[in-house]
């Protein structure tokens, strides 16, 4: 591969909240210490990127920023004592860290890497600092840890999984974020059993995924609720074995009886979730997710193995596939709720 | 034993809510099918009753009713069809039910059976009907399928556990719902592991019972919260190693880092729970129990071959004993904060 040291980048940069991506041309910095410099072959649009993309109150807000943070990309080169991964590899990017040596990381329990811990959205490395810079030499803001709409990226070593070349790397892409945060919720967050009922409330890509991990451990029934009943057919493919439009339910709940309730995304406007103590008593658990309970470099391999292995159907969530100049194109569809996943590859 | 049937029993009925329990002869019927009358020899006050007994709102107020969840007794007589005990067993009543058949009696993760569950908190016989009448022929109402504050009572089969002579009465009493409670939700909800960090919100009966609970699992550190500082001496007993008195924090939280929240105990005031999202989507998870999760025909045995077996204390929960005559004492006790646990002798 050719090395990308001292070449201009491009990138597309997000200078202000809620307005369209521009193509620059950027200053990726090499790797320091820890650090792994990646050239993305193709990103995909997450609604996470959309929600941040919108909120223009710091610190939160952060521009410019370059978004993206779901995508597959070769190594280009590593910085000192990175010895897991070298030039060339295939890799996924993860907005979670595993560092594989802390009492979380050690826990069955949990997924959240406490000495890479998240202390906000933006996600440096452990040197700190941007690795991005503008042709004014102003700083431009990581995303995620990712920051995948760019030609190249720099990312910390712990946020770095690499896999096998057994998978397209359109199918990869889907494995940093979504797919692995539905199919983690379904199998370690919810440990889904055979024959049990599982109801998915959204069917994007993430629920797609969920009714995914639900139907590969045989649940026995998959309700699929959503408010688009074009969302039915599309659900089948992955499972979905009944499906509910709750505006058509009248006075009807949507749910009775105990459950385990798993949410899953990013809740950033701050309004408190109001939950019945009753409820709970009764038998009822509400959990999160941040990515669906996977650590990344033990459970991203082991879910391309079950694609590679034809157990994981990833057919049908790839609704679009578009240029990285076209990216723009990406909001737009995702924001309509004509998309699934939209991939955007860098080179086409 | 001498047989009840047709003569008039002592009974302590509650009229009105919040009124004084008063004495009273009653009769309470042969048991049905499906059904075991009980001799109580000892039972103990639970915030739960107190809670129900000021409640005077219907259909969670349903006087004149025979207060009392957690006890234990030797079976008098029993009805058609139960097999599973006979006159003489000692046994606990068990506001949960356990019919063993059904899909959740079945699986690992509930304890609600879904054959007998809960339909109101009166808790009447699968065969329906009340068991108690007072001398003018009115009908008195069951509490929680159990009603131990009576010499006699009746529960449906699927509410009684039978248990070994090898643990005193006293002790006994605390594993029908306080101790089975806390060991509970330290052992099968929050499933404590080795060296895990436990934090516990009211260092009541319940609260002692999960520093017990997670004492044994060797949490290695277990935090009493309370706002009673006399708390804190008790608790070292059960293992507690830390003590936050949440009035002498100031503006600090008392948590911090992701967690399992376990909700231990009955709401029925209806204010609903504000969780922040953000904190779910970060790791934290709130689940409620019912009896701690415990099933009771399988874990109350195996509790009560933990006391015999000397690991679990059940030392130092036991503040008072009094005679069934003096138990509006021990609603006195209860509200003061003076009592751990009251035990009521009914033949003291």
């Amino acid at each position: 591969m050719e090395n990308a040291a001292g070449k201009p980048i491009k990138c597309r940069v997000c200078r202000r909240a809620g307005e369209p991506l521009l193509i620059e041309e950027i200053q990726v910095a090499p790797p320091q210490p820890w650090e792994v410099r990646i050239k993305i072959l193709c990103t995909s649009l997450c609604h996470t990127d959309v929600t941040f993309w919108k909120i223009d109150i710091p610190p939160l807000a952060a521009f410019p920023r370059i978004f993206g943070h779901e995508g597959v990309g070769v190594v280009e080169s590593v910085g000192e004592n990175v010895e897991e991964v070298k030039a060339g590899d295939m890799v996924v990017p993860s907005f979670v860290a595993q560092c594989g040596e802390c009492r979380d990381c050690k826990s069955s329990r949990s997924n959240m890497c406490s000495k890479f811990k998240a202390p906000n959205h933006s996600g440096l490395p452990r040197n700190g600092g941007s690795r991005f810079k503008d042709s004014n030499g102003q700083t431009l803001n990581h995303f995620l840890w990712v920051s995948s709409f760019s030609e190249y990226t720099v990312l910390d070593v712990t946020h770095v999984v690499k896999i096998g070349d057994g998978i397209p790397p359109e199918k990869a892409c889907l494995l940093s974020c979504g797919v692995s945060t539905g199919v983690g919720a379904a199998w370690k967050v919810a440990d889904v059993e055979e024959g049990s009922t599982v109801a998915i409330f959204g069917l994007g890509a993430v629920g797609l995924a969920v009714a995914e991990g639900a139907r590969i451990r045989r649940a026995s029934k998959i309700i699929g609720v959503d408010l688009n009943p074009s969302k039915h057919d599309l659900g089948k493919k992955f499972g979905v074995t009944d499906f509910i439009n709750p505006t058509t339910l009248g006075d009807k709940p949507v749910s009775e009886g105990w459950s385990k309730t798993v949410m899953i995304g990013v809740a950033v406007d701050g309004l408190p979730t109001s939950i019945d103590p009753q409820d709970l008593c009764r038998g009822k658990s509400v959990t999160g997710t941040y990515l669906g309970g996977v650590k990344p470099k033990t459970d991203i391999p082991h879910f391309v193995q079950k694609y590679v292995n034809q157990e994981l159907n990833l057919e049908g969530l790839i609704s679009h596939q578009i240029s990285f100049t076209d990216i723009n194109k990406a909001f737009e569809l995702l924001e309509q709720g004509k998309s699934i996943r939209c991939i955007i590859w860098m080179d086409k």
